[in-house]
């Protein structure tokens, strides 16, 4: 029998860290120790994985003793300090954070879609693609591998929950002063009632959508519609496809959704996009609107799969497809796919070195 | 001195029909009587506009009797009958319904775009475009002028005042329900809170977006996706011009969003159509993310212009725009759009037929 890996979870305590151990108590159990790292303020709390209460260690070098994988959730600062050195440590570490997702020697995966790419790790680290490129990407790379894509135009819609716990209270806060008023019908008056208490939004979030997420880059672009760009074309090892974004927030606790328009390289139908959909691993074809079917953040949430919906093809393009693609962003869109790539490596290393007890 | 025009605004009880009073109400009085009609259960009611109590009378034939102008904010089938009786009768008539605008003898006019349509009428009647058309065109048509569209993909995020006063009751009932609980988390949770309760939407709007606006057109279409698309390419007279939409209600009171990507004859920049939007009539350009600007429904709601923001040259395309557009569903979108019809009209028969009183 081989041994079991450990695992440890770094950034246990945050918002994508409870989800982390949510999924880890539903999936089939591979793994040996799971180890609850965060930060020394939170050491000593007991969380629950797999029916177990386990004491939570603060992120120290030798909290990565004897441990296989590790899964981080840190913000980015964190993540280019500790992944490193957890690797260093001989640990694989799987990381959430924007740190290395731009790194040529750092693999960006989706599982269903370049699960291959997980193998050349140079630093000992894989990389695991923001929230929302995740939530579109796994319908996306099924649809171009048959078809073969040319061109995306994308605009989000993107889930508060995506900007952790803050994000959410912030949400529910606002809402709170909204709810019972005639607020949203003049100018400003949402945002006179709301003040400053934007939370980690540059503007009122409750009865409006934002459209800005992230941080600015150059020519007026943000962080988040760059990286839905770059990593796109990463993963689908499309290093020149065209893509064009515009990333909106929008009063959804959680699970993001965007609208995708996509080119490919030949004429393509509606019915054999949908037969595709709806056999691809990892992809839930919702696409009934004569009987109201297609998927919205609340059917979603809570979800695996990438939901997809109102597929049509465009009516002034036969090579183009409009789409409707919804998904949990914080299980697929970050949770579900760190644990995805543990497995993958996990599996990889007791396939390549059998390793047996006395 | 010429005889001032008679004004009937037709529907004065409905949501667009109080913004209607509104605004008659702040421009520059050119009217003689404004006279109010709604439904025969609304008859004897007392409105105000331009500051005097106005009772509002029946949809009867007669109430167009010395009316030159009319104003129709009616459901469709409404004004299917009785545009035409009152046209019969000499009153010109403009209407904000759907039963005229894919009629050819019927000019589609947006003032600032198309003002010169508004003359030829043969029917007597002049139709209003969609208030998801109207909150884009008259920055997009500003853009055209110079540059020359070539192509439109365009995504929405549509207030629910745009389905009239059950619109804007539905979601502040559904948010009553979600504030102080933990909904939004759990498949299906928003579902279960407001059951059936969905008013005008096919799902519930609080706390979600949802892909739908308008009624089954063929291969899955809505009819609000393709009255943008059919819209656009009369007003800017190009009955050929590609256009892909996907229409998604999301819960703002009031103010459409949409995000355009636009692709033009030849090169565009940045800084060239940043100077056409900051001095197009009716436009608004609200376009510094650095200092945290961009229009969002919270700063458009209850103003005229078309707001435009987040403008960028597409990365992988010099001929492409993106922008973020955002307009007053209920004003420019509905009631405002109606008024300038109704004073271009006013003005033209005043040149063309000088009339004095004795």
């Amino acid at each position: 029998m081989t041994r079991r890996p450990a695992l440890a979870v770094v950034g246990a305590t945050g918002a994508v860290g409870t989800v982390l151990l949510t999924i880890l108590s539903q999936r089939a159990d591979i793994w040996g120790e799971i180890r609850l790292i965060a930060s020394p303020r939170s050491a000593g709390r007991k969380l629950s994985v797999r029916g177990e209460e386990v004491e939570v260690v603060a992120l120290t070098e030798d909290a990565f003793d004897g441990v296989d994988i590790a899964l981080f959730d840190v913000p980015d600062e964190v993540a280019a300090r500790w992944a490193p050195q957890a690797a260093a440590r001989g640990t694989v570490v799987v990381d959430n954070s924007a740190a290395f997702r731009t790194d040529p020697d750092v693999p960006l995966v989706v599982p269903e879609v370049n699960a291959h790419a997980v193998r050349r790790r140079p630093r000992g680290i894989v990389s695991s693609p923001h929230c929302t490129t995740l939530s579109m990407i796994v319908a996306l790379g099924a649809l171009h591998a048959e078809f073969g894509l040319r061109e995306l135009v994308v605009s989000s819609y993107q889930a508060v929950s995506a900007a952790g716990r803050a994000g959410v209270e912030t949400l529910r806060r606002q809402l709170a002063l909204v709810v019972g008023t005639e607020l949203g019908t003049c100018p400003g008056d949402v945002r006179r009632a709301v003040g400053d208490d934007t939370g980690p939004f540059p503007e009122p979030v409750a009865l409006n959508v934002v459209p800005w997420t992230g941080t600015l880059c150059e020519d007026g672009w943000s962080s988040e519609e760059m990286a839905l760009r770059d990593e796109t074309r990463r993963i689908l090892g499309l290093p020149r496809l065209p893509v064009a974004v515009t990333c909106v927030r929008v009063p959804v606790v959680t699970a993001h959704s965007l609208t995708v328009h996509a080119r490919f390289e030949d004429e393509v139908t509606v019915d054999r996009a949908q037969e595709i959909l709806a056999t691809a691993p990892g992809v839930v074809l919702y696409d009934d609107p004569a009987a109201g079917g297609f998927p919205t953040p609340a059917d979603v949430v809570g979800t695996d799969p990438t939901w997809v919906g109102r597929v049509r093809r465009a009516l002034d393009d036969p090579t183009a497809l409009e789409l409707f693609v919804c998904g949990d962003n914080l299980r697929k869109g970050a949770a579900l796919n760190l644990v995805q790539i543990a497995e993958l490596v996990a599996g990889e290393e007791s396939s390549a070195v059998p390793r047996t007890t006395p």
